[in-house]
């Protein structure tokens, strides 16, 4: 047997988590005590450093088949650990921390691809998922022991290897009363539902659909690179949503599939954005038209997702928005306008940092790795059962 | 502070290889006692497996930058990984083994890629390696924790990444009295230099180029794919070579580096293979001719190495070949023929299983990162200090 031993009755970690908008790294440094769903987690610092333009870059063409390679790959997956090491730095250096007290360090890493069911016509495109940020170049350079690389280790027990947030929003934001739905905002939409009294395996989840995905891309295209996202949804406010266009947008099969079910940038990322980007124009939508349509279609594939399969399941009292669209104003109220009998709300209201939320969740995991307990949620990734994810490293 | 605990004074574990012939997956079952250089590994069984042709061609060309994408390499991470727990399964089977007397797995992975110098043209093409079969997968489906994974951690520490090798050779081939060459011979050529009585920081070593690379290229191709290596070294012994254009071959700049220098199938590949064919053609070659102008290069880099970069700093007695091109009496011959004043042989002359070496060198790495201690030779790869390399996956 094998045994992680921890000397600490509670440690200091280090969250990382860069999501499938490509936009940077948050880092959350976090005081954790105990593990599993009694952790109890108090946020010390939170930063976030942006990825700078030529990386972006780079990181879309990665995510393409089409002008990714696997040098590209194996040179993405070293220099963002470096990027990430100084993240670490950077953040332990604004809170005024030094990096002797920080235990370990728990990273995400880049999604750069995910194939959650097998392809049927290539056999050796099995379901899989691809994290860059190499966990031992950040360890050495951080000088500290890391845990990260979750994904896999759910897709290996039967699970779609996301989503991975549930785990954390019920160890955060359950509730004994009221019915919550977590709804993230990220490149991606993910939700997780969070009924009344949950416990572990009350909770579900599922990924609603495109987050800011379609959005951002659409306002980096109609702005000609001058601008990657509709701040606070103002652009949007300004333009008229073509209900037509939306309703033809809901047919994509992704939105009848059941839960648990993930998506990703092979589907609704720059050519589906391209796509709707040109029969928009066809119908003659003005640029502010057309940011309004994409962030309808967003909302829609939201609520529509709650329509579908949260209500009929269980009863929800509250919407928590959280991730970078909780800061478009356009979507909030659309979101409002689609869920009468719900009050939609940021996490922000409720006094956590929104923008820390997903780092605060993956330094759980990983001092649940540490503690040697399951930390996925087969709820929400269809999972055939509870399993360890993550791979640790040593300085 | 971190601290991996095993309770056993001896375990058995597993060790897994995959070198960059794409030929198969090497497994050495060994029962190792201690560790660090007063390792004590006995080989309990050996097991090999091919790649099935569908499979290697796949890799092929995931190992080049015209044919990859990250779909593919995110698929392929997945897909090695379940390979690998067959043939772990498979071994213990052939072995008689019950899985519950294994402990854990140590594994090499695929290289795919490896950037051992940064690109001057492409500040994000950093110093990187790229193994494929993930280890969450593999210790999922095997049931055991796996260690793998161990270049990248050389690379942030200042080394190449490579040869790893050499660290093992030293625990298993060093003599009190003889000054021992071992020479690898897989898809590249890598050499340890052991002088007489040596320790840690006398051992040097350094990939000396092409192993059976471009050997089993030139088969490839003047076969039209019906024969993938030369077997035994027989085609090539019924060519002669052409000396001129071996000659000519041998100003390549990889061979003036001096050592810790690594290489690979970026340098020596298909590519360098085709233009080595085209021109042995225009010179009017017969195949056989070509098969052994072939396999006197190889020879000749292998022993231009020793010449330049290892004779002049210790006395050598004995050249001891090992890996898939010890089975090439061609090569042998030519090796002896151009290395009069030592003794050149096999491993297997010795008592060792030859094809099982780099397998069991992996596992003796992996149970050094289960003990807390550095497994890497900073003498071999230019690393700028010891460190502990490694991954670790838990069932």
């Amino acid at each position: 047997m094998i045994h992680i031993l921890w000397d600490k009755p509670a440690v200091t970690v280090v969250g990382l988590m860069s999501g499938t908008s490509l936009d940077g790294i948050d880092v959350a440094i976090a005081r954790i005590e105990g593990c599993g769903l009694d952790s109890q987690v108090e946020l010390l610092h939170y930063y976030s450093r942006p990825y700078e333009p030529v990386l972006r870059e780079r990181l879309k063409s990665l995510c393409t088949v089409e002008y990714s390679n696997v040098a590209l790959v194996c040179g993405m997956n070293s220099f963002l650990a470096d990027r990430f090491a100084e993240a670490v730095h950077e953040a332990a250096r604004e809170a005024g921390m030094d990096m002797g007290s920080i235990d370990f360090i728990s990273s995400h890493g880049q999604t750069v691809w995910h194939i959650p069911e097998a392809d049927a016509y290539d056999l050796l495109l099995v379901r899989s998922t691809l994290q860059l940020g190499d966990i031992s170049v950040l360890a050495k350079r951080a000088g500290k022991p890391v845990v990260g690389d979750f994904r896999p280790a759910d897709i290996a027990v039967g699970g779609q290897g996301a989503p991975l947030a549930p785990y954390g929003d019920l160890i955060l934001f359950r509730h004994p009363d009221k019915g919550r739905l977590l709804q993230n905002v990220g490149g991606i939409g993910n939700c997780t539902a969070l009924p009344a009294g949950c416990s572990a395996a009350d909770v579900f989840a599922f990924d609603t659909g495109p987050g800011n995905m379609i959005i951002d891309q659409v306002v980096l295209v109609l702005t000609e690179g001058r601008a990657s996202y509709d701040e606070g949804g103002t652009w949007a406010a300004q333009g008229s949503v073509d209900e037509a266009l939306v309703s033809e947008m809901m047919s994509h099969p992704y939105f009848l599939l059941a839960p648990p079910k993930s998506t990703g940038r092979e589907v609704f990322g720059k050519a589906y954005a391209s796509a709707f980007i040109a029969k928009a124009k066809e119908r003659g939508l003005s640029d502010a038209d057309i940011v309004a349509t994409a962030t309808s279609f967003t909302a829609h594939s939201i609520a529509d997702g709650y329509q579908k399969h949260v209500i009929p399941r269980c009863r929800i009292d509250e919407v928590i928005v959280t991730g970078g669209g909780a800061h478009n104003q356009t979507l909030l109220r659309m979101l409002a306008d689609l869920l009468p009998e719900q009050s939609v709300m940021t996490s922000e209201s409720l006094g956590f940092n929104d923008d820390a939320k997903e780092a605060v969740i993956f330094a759980l995991l990983g001092n649940d790795f540490m503690n040697g307990i399951s930390n996925n949620l087969p709820s929400a990734t269809g999972a055939a059962h509870p399993t360890i994810m993550g791979k640790l490293a040593l300085p």
